[in-house]
């Protein structure tokens, strides 16, 4: 036997458990036999990692499904929705913070707004820290994580490495809340965040797709062959501050006709469906390369829908098409996330599910 | 046993041969002490694939190193460079088509150039066709395959779906050549096969680059994560009809101020150095959000060197650095390709590589 043999099986068990809780979480309650087929596991592995996840409370027996009353019936087995909780972190909007407690598929069981109030810099990681536990308060249920969709660029570690808009630099988000809290903590970029809400709680489906996450600023996202892009910095999705209208108005930044500018709440709530179809011109312009490079399928835009959907979303759709080959967008599609605002919540939670339990 | 137990075996056979040959084309000749270290097969496994790849005569034994006469020298075993030989295409130029015979390790053996006179569609393809039986005569070794770059869109079958420039539409290249000559052939996009010659022969190293492929027209290939993007429908890669000069001049696609309109050599030779920067600005435009969307750590320019490097380098560097978030592009490099206009070729050659050996 080679040195590594046992750490080799810990990893295996470790995936092949990861497989089964993904099944479960995708297909809803199965029966140890259809869990079997499916990960092609054999049934007395199966049967074991089944017994260890019922010890730890994370699946339960669910009884027999009536249809299968002839024969004997198999038992199925699903997850413990409610066996363990996730706080969830949205840090992104201008003038609060929001979080929320979720069990394992994504339920809201509490929901908590704590106003900024011009807070940046320690005062602002008090805030969060404050809103996490509140949060924590709110739940009876031993808590798997928690997960946090910051503005700003993130690193692998949960660090801050920038979040102008809360006047952070290299603020160690996740170490702070795993010291105050005891608990697994998993932090990433909102615009990235919400990305993973939308591909587990959304509409992506399987195909590559880039979600713009539309709030105070704009961040985006981007999915390519299933995985999340980083880039070469951790800093891919950082579209906020790309010029778009050398002519336009100043930014917060220091400089001109950011994307921010015209693409932001704040800014979209000025103006009239006339206004909002310019805005989509520009996004549109604005990324014809991008999709005509990567040959995307969709572009999500995610944020309140009651102005994203309409004027802005028909001329992004337009502008791009115009400015491509037919081959490349004749599939594009442009819409908006069915999960609105709560978008980055999802995906924390998600963060969490991934992060401690390795599904996603 | 389960079913599956003798295809496995075959299959693992086949990763493992291909682990050993990417080692051995990346490191050059090494000891089988040396592949077992490298590979983590047992020294057992290794003998026994060794021998085989001397059986085939893709490796050869060649003798011990001088530095090591103290003790037993161990034998170093390496590529038979000139084991077999790969015909190579290059389509995309829009005057001629061009090819080489290569050993193993991208060495030009022969090469051929055959003027295009205005060719398309059916003749186009004869002049493929002749194109490679020229060069399948230069060469007097067993051919591992055909590669080629082709314009346009290709499938993963090597169907060329839609190539304006050759008047191509669903034309069976790979099938075609095939059936000739009865050796494998394996057809890529020009700018993919581009990237794929970056990405082995050229200096790309192993961070995520996007690669423009300028010749009669501009295509893109993008390698994320170590993986060419294909996009949803094949098509990623096709910035060349992207509109970037609104008011500018008419494009043989009927549009107005696509990319090809002023990235394109017959353009770029018409033009002096303050003109060549002017085409940089437009394209840094483009590519911002791109750059800073991905995060990209490189942006090669694959093509003539005394148009690109220079004046058009260096505007369209200022361009996307002016553009974006200084986070975004504090490491980003632009750069020509060292391979100039023969990348295609040499990409074309890796598409046989990977197809038939595994390597790249």
């Amino acid at each position: 036997m080679r040195p590594t043999g046992k750490l080799l099986a810990e990893d295996a068990r470790r995936h092949h458990r990861a497989l089964m809780l993904q099944r479960l979480f995708s297909e809803g309650p199965v029966s140890r036999a259809d869990l079997a087929r499916a990960t092609g596991l054999t049934r007395v592995t199966v049967s074991d990692l089944v017994g260890g996840l019922i010890d730890d409370g994370l699946i339960v027996e669910l009884g027999s499904p009536a249809e299968t009353r002839v024969g004997k019936p198999p038992t199925l087995v699903g997850i413990a929705a409610d066996a363990r909780h996730i706080v969830a972190l949205d840090l992104s909007p201008d003038d609060r913070m929001i979080g929320t407690v979720q069990d394992l598929l994504g339920a809201v069981k509490a929901r908590v707004e704590l106003p900024r109030e011009g807070r940046s810099g320690a005062q602002a990681v008090r805030l969060a820290v404050s809103l996490a536990a509140e949060l924590l308060r709110a739940t009876d249920r031993t808590v798997l994580g928690i997960g946090v969709g910051s503005p700003g660029i993130v690193d692998g570690r949960g660090v801050v490495l920038d979040a102008p808009n809360l006047s952070w630099r290299d603020v160690d988000l996740a170490g702070t809340l795993h010291r105050e809290f005891g608990v697994p903590v998993h932090v990433a970029n909102d615009a990235n965040t919400a990305v993973l809400g939308e591909h587990t709680f959304g509409e992506a489906g399987d195909g590559d797709f880039l979600l713009l996450r539309i709030a105070t600023g704009v961040g985006a996202g981007l999915v390519v062959g299933g995985v999340l892009v980083q880039g070469h910095g951790s800093a891919a999705g950082e579209i906020g501050h790309v010029i778009v209208d050398p002519g336009g108005k100043p930014c917060a930044c220091g400089r001109v006709g950011c994307l921010e500018t015209v693409l932001a709440v704040p800014r979209l709530r000025e103006r009239d469906p006339a206004a909002l179809a310019q805005v989509g011109e520009v996004l549109g312009e604005a990324l014809a390369p991008v999709i005509g490079l990567l040959n995307l399928h969709q572009l999500v835009l995610a944020g309140p829908r009651d102005l994203l959907d309409g004027a802005l979303r028909d001329a992004v759709d337009r502008t791009v098409r115009e400015r491509t080959m037919a081959v490349t967008t004749e599939d594009f599609v442009v819409r908006t996330s069915p999960l609105g605002d709560d978008v980055v919540l999802a995906g924390a939670a998600v963060l969490v599910l991934s992060g401690e339990l390795g599904v996603s």
